[in-house]
């Protein structure tokens, strides 16, 4: 009898926002293996903000997603089935899957790792993507010394729990900016943040002030928009900022930047970038990483709805920033 | 006998644009020349966008410039007296000597210059303070590669007109942005430009499309606004953008950046700079630039305002951009 698998595919692109009705679900039979190919039963899927990109048909670091295939996604599993030299049945690996529940592969992109000390669904974030996405902004590009002030959006999320947690071990004042209370105290009082703005609240720019008395020598940016304007006028002459995300224009409008001026008065540096550009960092980065999870000094939270039905809802309740923390879908339930 | 000395003091800040008003001419005896001074006849007074900046209480590069002083300002002149060790009458030097026929100094920031192969007026721009800025920003931040495509705003001025020559002497395409046709015609006839693109004219963006068919890896900004949008439009990945200026925002309304979302899907480096934070590499940077102008390869051109007295008019002017090349004073009629 042969194995049932249930996929999201992209149906249309957003006009706008996006939609549930912008995906559709297709059930299909795994086809048998052939030489080479490994099965791979997906436990976790990764949602991740560069998903919205993908939708688009614009140019954007990559190529569209195509309509009518399997939505792109980064996922954790284990093999159950292989004809592939490398992977064996019981093996635990990360690949790009897909929004699906049976991932079949030739191998391509897939990677082992060890869930003996580290979670499965960590290397889909703090030991994942987004960890070393953290790691690669805040050392390569925001490169702080000890006693700078470090300011991250989406302080709560997957990338930026984890630039706040780097810069304190690095001996920097880390500033979050996240959306309410509770995330707010979240990023304080359980990521050890030395501060954290709620950009929901009244006076974002006073409390930007307050939480920064000597200024800010490097920003991690990962939404864009009004608050990154107020980071950008806080900062230290030859300040860098790491430009990760604009989170704020995934919904099709453009995002700003008022503040021009300042990166030429300060003489900053703004650098985009996307880690997949950097693949010759990522085992240094992920030796540091995952030593940081397997001792309990990196701390992450996720957000897992539950069954491969429940992805297109969690996706776009990540892109209001309804998550708390990295955005899991359980695939197996 | 005693000499008299005309000079700007300012008078006010502005409000909106800058008016003649805002400054006051001041005629006054100068005084006795004390042990270690010298006193320089100014011959040509450099204008520049940076003094707009300047006139403003706002944090700029440096502290503003104080209420009824002498104005700030590059100049050349000759020494025709001397209590100082190191200047002799007749010496050629180059300073900060301000709004003003005479400048007595005590040697701060003077440097003696020759005249034999090389204009003194060029000492105020190809092979001053514009030219290195253009050198710097080119060079160390813009890093170009042969064939690749650099461009520069305010192109027919003091410093992109050095700008699109070194990026030509270099291998690159150079492609230029000015207002008008005579000013294009000038920057591809006379500079050598491979392209200039005038803002002015309808269909810009087609027009910047035209020019620049293997897209953009170098900017060189002088100005900001829609014109910079339309150029990150067109960059490359990995391209690298040099701000220089932001000429449309001295008149003191915001200028915003709207297409911040190429800096993150084309992983650009942008970086805002002052030459003054770099007068480790002047030395190397004008030994080319001088070399360029006295052999005539680097060319330029002035626009020269005569008599200290038109000095305020002519400031207006540059910020209107009505000037066509370096702008002058020619102190001494």
């Amino acid at each position: 009898m042969s194995t049932r698998n249930k996929r999201w595919i992209l149906a249309s692109r957003p006009t706008d926002r996006v939609e549930e009705s912008n995906f559709r679900m297709m059930e299909l039979d795994v086809p048998p293996l052939r030489d080479g190919e490994a099965l791979v039963k997906v436990q976790y899927l990764s949602l991740d903000p560069y998903m919205r990109g993908r939708m688009e048909e614009v140019k954007s670091y990559a190529a569209p997603q195509p309509l009518n295939a399997v939505m792109v996604g980064g996922t954790v599993g284990e093999v159950i089935e292989s004809r592939h030299a490398t992977y064996r049945p019981g093996d635990l690996v990360v690949g790009m899957g897909g929004w699906q529940q049976y991932h079949l592969t030739d191998g391509t992109g897939l990677r082992k790792v060890d869930a003996r000390h580290i979670p499965a669904s960590a290397y889909l974030g703090a030991v994942g993507m987004p960890g070393v996405t953290a790691w690669y902004g805040l050392f390569q590009i925001g490169r702080p010394r000890a006693g700078e002030t470090v300011v991250v959006s989406a302080a709560s999320g997957a990338v930026g729990s984890v630039v706040g947690q780097l810069a304190k071990f690095h001996g920097c004042r880390a500033v979050g900016v996240a959306g309410g209370t509770t995330k707010c105290r979240y990023v304080v009082d359980e990521l050890g943040f030395d501060a954290c703005i709620d950009y929901k609240a009244n006076g974002a720019r006073e409390a930007f002030e307050i939480a920064t008395p000597e200024g800010v020598d490097v920003v991690f940016e990962n939404v864009g928009g009004p608050v990154f304007d107020l980071a950008l006028a806080r900062m230290n002459t030859a300040g860098r900022v790491a430009l990760c995300g604009l989170v704020a224009g995934y919904n099709g409008q453009d995002i700003s930047l008022q503040n021009v001026r300042s990166i030429l008065v300060n003489r900053l540096t703004l650098q985009g970038f996307i880690v997949s550009d950097h693949m010759d960092l990522w085992p240094e980065a992920l030796a540091d990483l995952s030593s940081r999870v397997a001792h309990g000094t990196l701390k992450y939270r996720e957000s897992i709805a539950v069954g491969i039905e429940s992805a297109p809802r969690a996706f776009i309740g990540l892109l209001k920033g309804e998550n708390f923390g990295k955005q899991l879908v359980k695939v197996q339930v």
